[in-house]
């Protein structure tokens, strides 16, 4: 859903759940998915602390309903645009492309929804740490996944692919972190060299 | 100061600025530095808010004092002992092993303490960010003499300085974030291999 679309639903006084979910992911990338309470989100979304309520709950079930959606957003503009690529290699490049890109294009206006929440929340035990830790694992084994392809059609010969899967995952988080900071374009350059050289 | 030290400190009633401002640090790690409010820093040390605040004076000083803290603790753990080593590239090697080992040493319980704090305040523009950009900056430069340092003695020839920090400090992400969200030491010991591989 665009701003724009979310602004008329808004207007219409027709605010659907997957409107204020979205609101959640972009104000959890400010705020970090801790600040993320009832309270704030109702103020966030001009609605009373009651309407949250109404959609989830409790607090702990917007933190993790958030993440499932930033999940889904992850997929739409990263993931998803790099499988439709033909064959591995390619789809592993893209993937690393479209990861640069959404930082770009701030698809999260606080940067990567992912590496803020980690950070964040990973060494706070519970069920939101598991759900993150879930999302990591994930794409590391889609990435492993895709480097062996790779190899079985005789690129990245050699290679450790774990090791080779925390190498980028390190770019992008360096890339998160760094353009978060900085705002300089510059740095996304940077680790898009650093990431087609070390895979190219 | 070790917790030992700091729990007589408290017993004896003659609780220092030092010792609430390393608890500050410790507090930091876990909860954000957002949320290391004077109130909360009050409750963790067992102090009244006005005894906060005869220290620190506002949120954004006790912010601003406890980054200036926990630079120093990643000077004393992570940079001092690696340029005691003898030349640029032992230095270098040492700098990751030394930075590997703060994390395995749990020198902050909640894990790196900048990983933390840039993923939680670079989308916040301020003084708070601006130190913490300082402290990236300076991180960054000191990395990039001891691999120019390196080229002049024959090593790493034909690499990008400025790519190859950029790696470097990847690796120091990819490893915080990985410890803090699955506690393996694996994860520790695939970094060290990657990064000696990478520079060695």
């Amino acid at each position: 859903m665009t701003i724009e679309n979310a602004r008329r639903v808004r207007a219409d006084g027709a605010r659907t759940r997957s409107t204020v979910l979205r609101q959640a992911t972009e104000l959890s990338t400010v705020v970090g998915l801790d600040g993320l309470s009832i309270g704030a989100l109702a103020t966030a979304a001009g609605m009373s602390k009651s309407g949250i309520y109404a959609h989830f709950g409790s607090k702990l079930e917007l933190q993790l309903t958030t993440i499932d959606e930033a999940d889904r957003i992850f997929r739409a503009h990263v993931i998803e645009p790099a499988l439709a690529l033909p064959g591995p290699h390619a789809q592993l490049l893209g993937l690393c492309d479209r990861y640069l890109d959404h930082l770009d294009d701030r698809v999260f206006s606080g940067g990567c929804f992912f590496s803020a929440a980690v950070m964040e929340m990973g060494p706070r035990p519970g069920p939101v740490r598991d759900r993150l830790s879930r999302f990591q694992r994930e794409l590391s084994a889609l990435l492993a996944r895709l480097v062996m392809e790779s190899q079985a059609e005789g690129r990245l010969a050699g290679e450790d692919p774990r090791g080779l899967v925390f190498e980028v995952t390190g770019q992008f988080l360096a890339a998160s972190a760094a353009y978060t900071l900085t705002d300089d374009p510059e740095v996304l350059a940077l680790a898009r060299t650093t990431l087609h050289r070390r895979l190219g």
